[in-house]
């Protein structure tokens, strides 16, 4: 299979797309807020939004318009989430895609929307309009144009976050590249992730949303818990088969060699989000692997990652194991702590009943000083396997999150 | 059925016991740590334990002894949750059991042991059974002994915790005293809850572990989701039978009123434990209502509780409904928010697609600088209700955990 290769590159890094982000006063005055990514023809699309029963406006627009496999425009904003705005929301929704497509000449079934941000108020209409037209005409392909869109959709993220790779896929190069939003805590209970992928990939969209089901379920759904997302959440590709490959219509090498490359781009995205949680100072990787199952892994190591105990602890630097091993007893998985170990980058902190004395702590906060480490929990029962990305739960947290709206 | 009254008293206010705290240094010098709690004879007696696969050795061993039915001491210490510690800690927990026993001059298949602290470290056995024998020595059966004991148990808990109330059983009074420690966020990932409780009830253990069962559905598990449990969470009660009432032995208005006055008292110990949740500035009632069924209901409430978005709004003083009415949307219950409406002590925020103005977020604001305050959300789907007792999640939560082991 081909090999896949990080480029530098956003979301106009692929052939035929550009995009720019632009001022519309959305919350704040003078800050990029609306973000426009337009392709240069009808493209294949697909996207997965949120499971969470109160959808936003937005999401409920865009379900609608995806059924038909074809996108030419998305059109976004932060700092209004057009989310619990009834029928109202709805039609602010519909009406920006209406005026997106009469500005930029193209079908209005071809036009996506996304917002994120405060909950239960109206979109500024005219504002945000505005901010489109002005996005419209700043619309280029260089690499600061990608950032500009990447800027435009962020909330309390403190980074932008882009991702682009290359693929050969026969002998074509094809280039899948993206920007996302999200700096919630993710887990558990995560803010809007909004994520926006480009490829030049000749595909159908059958097989795009495939290639994204699976992309997801590697990348963000190991930040996000079906069930357990916000109002808003989606991400939306398009491919412009601008790269002139032979269309990928079914399962193969090629498909498979693209989904790769997807797979790599959300990763990738699903990891800048995790390392910028809100006020995160360390960037975790827990894993739980030896499980009864892969579902057990799964469940043990969203636990952990969820404990705000545990989460408060790396805080701390402290390697407080006990809170790790608590957190993996109520998850429901399969646990005996007679056969488990407990791992922080490979330092053992509790072996079979055995537990880290006052040298091998020294050893273990050591590990806790980094900026970034993996959790082991070894559960020595069979073969599941499961990695989580997540971080850890500072004040600075609770000081953005108790200011947000206000 | 008969008033149950609240009187002021604890864990010795029924006949037949008495109780002590002691200063044992488990973990910190000078301050009491040790806790024992004695009959005067043999009691009926039931307890209710942790659901965590990973179970502490104090409640691999008493889960055992309490089999029995009879139970006349307690010991129970702070400091240290002798968790994840072995086949050494379970001797160390028998140990404890036996020398406790001995001292007493009781049978030690009636002496539950009980503690809490950190994870992972041996019990310290010289110094807890030194602690133990002080104890003992200061038992007695004053107001200032059982508030002694209830100190003892505290970790992070700011207040000790203790209940009372009386109650008519056919001609005679009943007392049902108890005290409790739990000041962990309790949602989503509680820190250990200890709960002791005494009567001079007459009643078979049988009948008392059914009423326990039911008492901690209405109170502890309001704060405690099954399943999410500390390794080391216990309910304990045992029943003098000094009231000389008719024994209780069935079902009936006997047993009805023996059930609402333990209720009481375990309700007012869970309220107390949420209202000193870690580093807590508010004390906030959830209750869900109009849901399609009571689990419904549960599912919604306790997402509410659980969800760090909405704790850290609710110690912004941010009337930030949003994050309330996201939360009912992942939590699994049915919802359709055009039917629903969410109050804030009767003040309304959002009611079926309308949503508060800035003149009514000025009258929610007003609620939300109150120390104690209740949200309603109604779905309007059908009669499921529940209520749960939690707190705002504060920037001195997030220290009190980083700090907590070292």
């Amino acid at each position: 299979m081909s090999v896949v290769t990080f480029i530098p590159g956003g979301v106009v890094s692929a052939k035929g797309f550009s995009a720019a982000g632009a001022a519309g006063a959305i919350k704040y005055e003078g800050r990029n807020d609306v973000a426009l990514i337009v392709a240069d023809s009808p493209c294949e699309a697909a996207a997965v939004f949120t499971t969470n029963k109160v959808a936003a406006a937005p999401v409920l627009y865009d379900r609608k318009v995806v059924k038909g496999g074809v996108v030419q425009a998305i059109l976004a904003n932060s700092g209004c989430a057009n989310a619990c705005t009834g029928e109202k929301g709805l039609a602010d929704a519909e009406m920006s895609a209406l005026v997106t497509a009469g500005e930029l000449g193209i079908s209005p079934k071809h036009v996506l929307v996304a917002s994120t941000g405060v909950i239960g108020r109206r979109l500024p209409m005219e504002r945000l309009l505005e901010g489109m037209c002005k996005a419209k005409a700043a619309l280029g392909r260089t690499s600061e144009h990608g950032l500009s869109a990447a800027k435009a959709v962020m909330t309390t993220d403190t980074r932008p976050k882009e991702a682009c790779v290359t693929v050969r896929i026969g002998s074509k190069k094809v280039t899948v590249g993206g920007m996302a939003k999200g700096s919630g805590m993710i887990e558990p209970n995560m803010a809007t992730m909004l994520g926006f992928i480009t490829t030049d990939c000749a595909i159908s969209s059958a097989m795009l949303r495939r290639a994204l089901k699976l992309a997801i379920a590697k990348s963000f759904n190991n930040l996000v818990v079906d069930g357990d997302e916000s109002t808003n959440d989606s991400v939306f590709i398009m491919a412009s088969g601008k790269a002139l490959n032979e269309k990928i219509t079914r399962g193969g090498e090629a498909f498979e060699s693209f989904r790769k490359a997807l797979e790599a781009v959300c990763v990738s995205l699903a990891r800048q989000m995790a390392a910028d949680g809100e006020g995160a100072t360390k960037f975790v990787t827990v894993t739980v692997k030896g499980a009864r199952s892969e579902k057990d892994a799964s469940r043990a190591a969203r636990a952990i990652a969820k404990s705000p105990l545990a989460k408060t602890s790396w805080f701390g630097k402290d390697p407080n194991w006990g809170r790790v091993l608590a957190a993996v007893g109520y998850s429901g998985a399969d646990v005996d702590d007679m056969k488990t170990e407990v791992f922080y980058d490979g330092v053992w902190a509790f072996r079979r009943g055995e537990t880290a004395d006052e040298k091998q702590l020294k050893r273990l906060e050591k590990v806790l000083e980094k900026d970034a480490f993996e959790i082991i929990v070894d559960l020595h029962l069979g073969k599941g396997e499961s990695s989580i990305y997540t971080c850890d739960f500072s004040v600075e947290y609770v000081h953005i999150n108790a200011d947000y709206t206000t």
